[in-house]
C-alpha cells in the first residue's frame, strides 16, 4: 500500500480516519491466532495516550473507547484481520472553518492544501495527533505478541527545553511510571513540571527528547542493508508528529569519539562492557538492549497570535483559539512504545519465516 | 522482497554480493524509458566512493569498473531493469581467515554469526562498505531522473571530531568541490586535515557528522502518516554502514527551543522566514530547501589490537591488520547523496502516480 | 501486507471481517483526492450482491448498508484513507454450532481448522461470500476513477451447467441488464432459470461460467514479465470464492488452433481483426477489449445431507440446513465487475506514475 | 517492486535482461542460509528448457551457462541475494532489424513501442521466452528448499492441438521423463510427435496444455481472501509468456457440474474420495494434491509471410524469418515446474512466518 498509511508488512498496521471526521481507527494484519487480547493494556495505553486529567494537556471530555469489529474470538486473536474504530467526539471546527485560508505556521496546512486541495487541507486531518491513537491499539497487539519471548519496551523523558536526566545506564521503571512525565529521576522531574508550568504561562510550547529500551531481545533480529533494525525502527519514529531526529546508542555523541573508545568490548559471556552501537550491530540484535532517543520539536500551536499570510499570499494574523499542550510529553510516550512494539513485531514474524528452515 | 536487500517500490534498488565474493552489483527497477545515461555522473560519483588517492583511506590499487548487463539501449534506459555488476579485484581473506574465531569488536561479525552460521559471518561480508557502491550506481540514476525537475542534492562534512563547521544558511558549493573532505569552510577543512592526520598516527579513528541539502524540490512530494519524506529518508540513511543518529531542519536542538522561536513563518512568496522544519511538514515537502544530518560513529576496524573473545567465549585477542580508513568522511559523501537522490526518485513517482488523477 | 487481506498496491483495498461476526468492511487506500463519490452507483452495486428478491437465492432480510467512516470530504474522495463499514444482521451460528464437528465437504472448513484452530474454522468466517461485500464497495471507487478515462467492464453469464450463450463478438448490454440473469440472450436466459428451477427441485447446485469484457482501456497499461496485466487479473479472480479457472481471449480454445489462424492481425487502424489475445499482448493492453471468463464451481452448501466425518475422524453426517444459493449466478457478476475494476484502477495509477516522466 | 521484475516476498526471484541484449539473468532473495546448491538440477532444468536437439524446437549452438555472482558460500546457499548472469551468445538482430517498422502479429511488438518508444520495442526483449531462463534458475533454489519438507513438483503435457492424453489419476512420472514431450502415455506421445510433424510441415504453430501436480504439500500453505494459493498460483502461471489460461482441480468442467456430484467427500483419514477441488480449499492448501492445469497459445511466430501494417498504419508483410519452435512444448515444462516452486517456496516461508507462534 503506497498511500502510506500502512506500516509493517508480516505484522502491519493500517490506520484511517481524519481528526474531524466521524472516527478514527485501523486494522491489525498478521497477528496470529490464538493470542489473548489483553484489554486491560489497551485501556491503560489508550488512557496513557489521552492523559486528559493532566495539567499541561488540552482536554477532551470523555474518554476514547476502541470498538472491535473483527478478528477476535472468545478474547483470542483468530488469525484474521483485527479492525477497530475510534468515535471522534466534541469534534469543534469553528477555529479551523474560522481560521481556513490563513496558513498555520510550522503545520501541514499549507502541505496538504497544495497536495489535496484547499477542502482537504482544514485541520490537516490525518497529520493530526488524532490519528496515533490507532498506532497505540495496533501497537498493544504487538506487544502481547512481543510478550511471549520475553521482549519489553519502555520509554522515558529524557529531556524538556534544557532539562536533563543524569545520564544512567539503567533507569529506575517504578520511578517511570510513578510520575505523569515518566522521567526517571524524581528531582529532575520536579524540575521539568516547573518549567512546564512556566512556559504555559508564557503561553508558549517547549521541545522534549524521549529515549526508549527494549530488553530481551533474541540475537538476529533485522535484515542486513537496506532492513536494518535501527533503520526500520528510525522510520517508525520519524513517522510521529514533531518527531524531528533520532539517535541509537552513543547517537551524535559518536561524532566525536574515537574507535578506541567507541568499540563495544565483548565479555566471556558474549555481552559487552559497554553499549555504544544501542544493541544493534550491522542492523542485526545482538543481544544488548536496544535504545534509542528521538527529538520533538515544540507543538507548533500556540496559545498566542501569529504573523502569517493567507492562501493569497497577503499578511494575516493566524489567531490563538483551543486549548493545546505544552510539549509532547508525556502524550507521545505510549506512541513511542507502540511504533516500537510495532517495527519489532514485524521483524519477529521476518526472522520467525527464515529461522530453522534448514534443518 | 524482504530480506532487506531492496529500497523503494516504484523506483527501486535491488542490491548484491558480498565484499569477499566474486562481484557486488544491483538492477535498479522502475526507472523511466528515454533517460539518458550520464556515464560521466556514474564514473565521478564511484570515484568519489573509492577516493583512492585520499592520504586517510585504504587503498584498493584498481578503479572499480561499472559493467552494465541490461535496461540500457543506444545509452539511453530502455524501461527494463537496469542490472550492473563491479568485480570484485584484491580480494584478501588472510587477514579475515587469521581471525575468523575472534570476534570483530563493534562489528557485525557476532550477528552474523549468529544469524547465518559461521562460514558466513566471515567478512560479514553484505556489512561491508563494498556494498554501498551498488548504491551509489543506483543514486546514479535516480539523480539523472530527478535533474529533469531541476531537483539537486549536495552534500558536506559538517564536524569531524569536535571540529565543526560554522553554521551557515546556505554552505558554497563551489568551497565543498574544492578540498577533498567535502568541507564547505577552507579554515575548517585544514583543521580537520590536521586532526584526521593526528588520528591516523593515533592508529585510532574518529567519528563525523555529514550534512545533506536538496533543492528545488517540488511541493507536494511524501505521504501522510508512515510514509513521510522524512521517515523514508530517516531509513535510508540508517542503513548505511557506521550511521548512528538523523535529524532534520533543527533535529536535536528543537529539544530545547519555544514554539514561539521554532515556528516557520511565512513571507508573502510562501516561502519561509526560518527553516526549521528542514523543507517538510506533516511528512510532505513544502518547497523549502529539505536538510538534514547524520551522525557516523568512528569506524571499527583499528590499526591496533583489541581485547576480545572466541566464538567459545575464551579471551582472545583481535589483531590488527589490513589498511583501514581514518574516519567515514569523504567516501561516505556519495553514498549518502545515492540515498537521498533513491528515496526521492520514488516519491517523486508516487508523486506523479496521484497527481492530476482527477481533472 | 501478507497475511492475504490486501489486494493492490498503488489503488489498495484491504478487508476485513468473518461472517458471523459485528461487522464486515475495509479500507480503500489510494484512492486520488477529489473524486465525486457515486452513492447510487455503491447501493446498485451492493443491492446486485445481495439480490435478495432474486428467486433462487437464499435470502437476507435487511439490505446492506454501507456506513463510511473517513476518507470522504463533502460527498469527494479527500485523498485519505476510505474506511467502510457494513453491520452483520440476521447473524444466526445455530447450524454451524450445530454442526461444528463435522467437516463441511469441499469448505473452507477443514483448512481452517488446521490453520488456525478449532474455534477459528467456525463458519470459516473468512472464507464466506459474506467478506465479497468490502471488494464491491472497494471496487465502486476503482470504477470511479476508470469512468474519468471512459473505462467501462461489463460482466455477463455465459454458462450454467450445460446451458451455453451463443458466442458472439459484442453481447447487448441492454439484454445484459434486461434480466436476473445478466445473460446476453433471451432465449438462453429462460433455459437457464427453467434449468435452476430443476436443481432448486432436486436440492442440488450447479456451476457457471461468467464472461467480462473491459471496453476503452488505454494501451500501456500492465507491466511485462510477472506483473502482466492478465496475471494480475488472474490473480484477482482466482481469489474469488469457488472460481476454478480462468481463461482469456481465446483461452482453453487456442490449445487446438494452429498460429496461422490464432494471430491477430491488424487493420490499417492498428485495431485488429480479432481479438483472440483477449486485448493484452505481452502483458500490455493493446487497445482491444479485454475479454475473459471464469469458471465458478457449483457452490458445496447444498439442501441434503452429506457423508462426512467428524475432526476426530468417525463417519459422521453433514446435516443440511440454512438456505443456500442454487448456483454463484447472479450475485457473483458485481464481484467480478469490482475485482477488476480494482486490479484496473491499480494498473492505472502505476501507468501514471511511469508515463510522461521523460520529456 | 513494481515494474514487474520481481515475483515474491520473502522468497523472492527478480530477473533482468532483454533476449538481444548482453545478458539475463536475476537475484534470487529470501533463500535461507545454509541449503546445499544442488547444480546438477540446475544444469537439468536449464538444459530442458533450451532442448537444443529437440526436433520441433529452434536451436541455438552453444548451451546456456549459469555463472554465480553471490549468495553462495562453500556450495551452500548463505542467506544473502543469489544473484547469477546467463551470457548471451549467437544474438542476431539482422531478422529484427529487418522487420523493425512492420508490426509482428499477436506478438508484444505493438504494445512495447506504445508503452516503451520504438527503439525498445526491437525484438521486444523483456517479452521473449530468453527472460525464463532466470526463472528456471530461481525455480531450482525453491526447489531445493521445497524438498527439504518431501514436496516435489511435476508437469506433463495434457494436450497438443486435439490430442489428448486419457484423463488419469496419477500419470507415471517415469514414462512422463522417458519422452521429450513429457507425455504420460507412450501412445499419446507418438500421435503428439507425428501431428508436431505434420504442423511443421505446414510450417504452421499449434497450442498445448500443460498440467501440474504438487505432491506432499502440508496442510495450511496459503493466505484467505486475497492471497489464495490458487490465486498466486495462477498469477505466476499467466505471466508465463503464452500462457491464455489456467484451472484448477476440476476446472471449467465445474461449470456444468453440479453440487452433489462436485463435493469431495472425506474418508475417515482425513483424504478426500475425489480431489475436484485440486489440493486446496479456502485457498489453503488440504493435503491432497494440488493440481492445475494451463493452456498455451500456437506460439505467433510462424515459417509463413503474414499480412500485416508498419508503425505508419500501411498495409506490409511481415516475412517469415529464423527458426521458431513448433509449439511451446516441451521447453515450457521447466519454466511451470519453476513458477510452481517460486510460489510454494514464498508461500512456505509465510506459513514458518506465522506457524508456532504462540505456545
Amino acid at each position: 500500500m503506497m498511500s502510506g498509511n500502512q506500516l509493517g508488512v508480516l505484522f502491519s498496521l493500517t490506520t484511517f480516519g481524519e481528526a474531524h471526521g466521524n472516527a478514527v481507527g485501523g486494522i491489525i494484519d498478521g497477528c496470529p491466532a490464538n493470542l489473548n487480547v489483553d484489554y486491560e493494556l489497551i485501556e491503560k495505553k489508550i488512557k496513557a495516550r489521552q492523559t486528559a486529567n493532566f495539567t499541561f494537556n488540552s482536554q477532551r471530555k470523555e474518554p476514547d473507547k476502541v470498538e472491535f469489529l473483527s478478528g477476535i474470538n472468545k478474547d483470542k486473536t483468530n488469525g484474521f484481520p483485527i479492525a477497530f474504530i475510534i468515535k471522534n467526539k466534541d469534534v469543534n471546527l469553528s477555529h479551523y472553518i474560522e481560521n481556513q485560508d490563513v496558513l498555520k505556521p510550522s503545520h501541514a496546512h499549507y502541505t496538504y492544501w497544495k497536495k489535496y486541495g484547499t477542502d482537504n487541507a482544514l485541520g490537516s486531518g490525518r497529520a493530526s495527533a488524532r490519528e496515533t491513537i490507532a498506532r497505540v491499539v495496533g501497537g498493544c497487539f504487538a506487544m502481547m505478541l512481543l510478550r511471549q519471548l520475553g521482549i519489553e519496551i519502555y520509554c522515558f523523558t529524557s529531556q524538556i527545553g534544557n532539562i536533563k536526566t543524569r545520564k544512567i545506564k539503567k533507569p529506575n521503571r517504578n520511578i517511570i511510571q510513578s510520575n505523569p512525565l515518566y522521567c526517571p529521576c524524581t528531582t529532575t522531574y520536579e524540575k521539568m513540571m516547573d518549567y512546564l508550568q512556566q512556559i504555559q504561562s508564557e503561553k508558549d510550547t517547549i521541545g522534549a527528547k524521549v529515549s526508549c529500551i527494549v530488553e530481551n531481545v533474541p540475537i538476529g533480529m533485522g535484515e542486513p542493508v537496506f532492513d536494518k533494525l535501527n533503520a526500520d525502527l528510525a522510520k517508525a519514529m520519524l513517522s510521529i508528529p514533531a518527531a524531528k531526529g533520532i539517535e541509537f546508542g552513543s547517537g551524535f555523541r559518536a561524532v566525536s569519539m574515537k574507535g578506541t573508545k567507541h568499540n563495544d568490548i565483548y565479555n566471556t559471556n558474549f555481552q559487552t562492557k559497554n553499549n555504544y552501537s544501542g544493541g544493534i550491530q550491522g542492523g542485526i540484535s545482538n543481544g544488548e538492549d536496544i535504545c534509542f532517543s528521538i527529538a520533538f520539536k515544540p507543538i507548533p500551536s500556540i496559545m498566542q497570535d501569529q504573523q502569517s499570510i493567507d492562501t493569497k499570499g497577503n499578511n494575516k494574523i493566524y489567531k490563538a483559539g483551543g486549548r493545546h499542550d505544552v510539549c509532547v510529553v508525556p502524550r507521545v510516550i505510549p506512541i513511542v512504545e507502540a511504533m516500537t512494539a510495532l517495527v519489532l513485531a514485524d521483524h519477529l514474524l521476518r526472522f520467525n519465516a527464515y529461522k530453522n528452515t534448514i534443518v
